[in-house]
């Protein structure tokens, strides 16, 4: 690897990975991508997060970064010639900031719950699902983008689950667009972008993947 | 509350608080203090953090701020004139916030889990508390502080943690000094400035705060 190479240590259905992903894809950046087998992590995974051994791994200059929301912040601050997604007002950055950890704290967690619980569980999952997309919506507003005109941080963070929201309502048994239209029209309209679609995959290859994950876990 | 005030929505015990007001004393900003009373919180909290309802909720020029490592960044984006708290460089802005996010998803809740549990879970809690600690210890070296020679963002962070040793020790009967001795000297350091221990109150009043919980929620 060389030093000035940037590497990627990813695993394909990775929400984390896909923010990584669309954010290097808008700032034009050209990366080697390795995908990591999760139940047999490769030493430079193990060498590069010591602290969590978790995906993903942004490598830049042989100097690894950690935790997804650190990485889009710092491919912002190294590469700032495009495609800014951070806001440069503090206050602004700090409301972008403020829905970043709001997605990562909530959405994940609770999309998970959708597939992985039945009967009552499943039920106040998809309840709280919902009320957070709604809160997001709330925070959207008219704009085009959470970053206003164009796709920003929050935007980024948010998008990769789309490709699991087909999952989440084969599991869970309800529409996403009939509770959230809004929010579904802005996710298609990030989709439009090559910078997005090509970072995500298809939304039958993550449920293909969750039907699987089910079996493993032995869930029915 | 005028346009141009600064005001803290805050609760003394909080060590997520106790960093909003390091970052502020190091900054040298006037506050306005407002204890809340958490089972009957006002309406004014309510109001500035509609979506988790906690404190600290930061308050400026009548627009909020809420989660404290965002109030802390926050503080040193708009006061850069005095005490940077985060490194200028962007890679060691990344390891610094990857440190905050660290002690945030870690410490309060293993810290919690020390006076809150008995048996195996209080043994298995306490020996991922001292792992991460030992960690922390990793991180910091030889440096003075998590910043370098100066308080930076990752010691205020993490100090507020300080006031709670002494209960955490009492309940788990263990000392945090016979495992990290570098770590406490480092915590002691931080003591040594006003801005820290004006700003954390004395583990003896966290202890006696501990001890009336573990009477409200029924644990002996």
């Amino acid at each position: 690897m060389g030093d000035e190479d940037v590497v990627l240590l990813d695993f394909w259905p990775s929400p984390f990975g896909m923010r990584v992903r669309i954010a290097l894809a808008e700032k034009e950046i050209k990366y080697e991508y390795k995908e990591e087998d999760l139940r047999n992590k490769s030493d430079l995974l193990l060498k590069m997060n010591p602290v969590h051994k978790k995906i993903p791994v942004l490598i830049y200059n042989g100097k690894p970064v950690c935790e997804s929301l650190i990485q889009v912040q710092y491919i912002d601050e190294i590469w700032p010639h495009k495609s800014p997604l951070l806001p440069t007002d503090p206050y602004q950055r700090a409301i972008a900031r403020f829905w970043g950890d709001f997605v990562d704290n909530k959405i994940y967690d609770l999309g998970r719950k959708l597939w992985t619980t039945k009967g009552e569980e499943q039920e106040a999952a998809k309840k709280e699902f919902i009320e957070c997309l709604k809160l997001l919506e709330g925070e959207l507003g008219n704009k085009a983008y959470f970053g206003g005109e164009n796709l920003g941080y929050v935007d980024v963070v948010l998008v990769p689950f789309y490709s699991w929201f087909y999952a989440y309502e084969k599991c869970g048994n309800f529409s996403i667009e009939t509770e959230c239209p809004k929010l579904i029209a802005w996710a298609k309209r990030c989709m439009e972008k090559d910078t997005v679609s090509k970072s995500l995959p298809d939304q039958d290859k993550i449920y293909d993947f969750v039907l699987h994950l089910k079996k493993v876990f032995g869930i029915e």
